[in-house]
């Protein structure tokens, strides 16, 4: 069922820091800020071959990673997002198999304009998985 | 300089139930378990079509993920691990930027037979990165 990794999402507390670090100190890839006002975030993209990283930062009062950074306030990854053909044959297979989804269960339209679902971490060893309709 | 993502490590406290959540309700193709008595872990490859996540188990009474476990008795991402062409040339670089290397800063032999170095979360935004030549 599920398919390619599509990224892995890091939080992180000083964007401007992580993108140096991960420019200059792993001499990556790193793509431009992009505020994304619907999802609380700003993001930068670490380009790889096989995949990407997402640097996320809060944008917003109501940002989603806003508790996760005050918890972890040096930062951490925040969740992997792995791709899936059908999101809606993907969740009620997850279901039955007695996975949470978080929210109604109903597919919302994510960061990249596709539908996604986010799985309970508790069901996966503490991993909180994205899952997203490619 | 850093390439591929190798892998994204996930430490889980029950090897078993982790195997039947990513083989059943993620329906993903799941190896056999391998014990690694030298890393003190017991692993399982999740393969993707674009890059791995092993599950680590704790083998032996040393095993360097039973602090992790034991601080995250859920389970939860370990580390992600880069590729490098050059380590030696990659640890330079990153010392010459701040960053520390574990260890004594010599590579060490990883679980799949090449040079590794682990970086210090501390400075990478609390994610555990291991570069591992490739």
């Amino acid at each position: 069922m599920i398919g390619r990794l599509n990224h892995v999402a890091i939080a992180v507390p000083d964007l401007e820091a992580a993108v140096a670090q991960y420019r200059n100190g792993l001499g990556a890839k790193v793509t431009e800020a992009t505020d994304q006002p619907d999802h609380g975030v700003t993001v930068v993209f670490i380009e790889l071959p096989n995949t990407k990283i997402e640097l996320l930062y809060p944008l917003g009062e109501n940002s989603p990673i806003r508790n996760f950074l005050e918890k972890n306030p040096s930062g951490g990854i925040h969740h992997i997002c792995y791709e899936v053909d059908d999101i809606l044959a993907a969740r009620d297979k997850l279901k039955a198999e007695g996975a949470r989804v978080l929210g109604d269960g109903e597919p919302k339209i994510g960061a990249h304009n596709k539908p996604v679902l986010f799985l309970h971490p508790k069901d996966f060893f503490g991993t909180l998985i994205e899952l997203e309709q490619c």
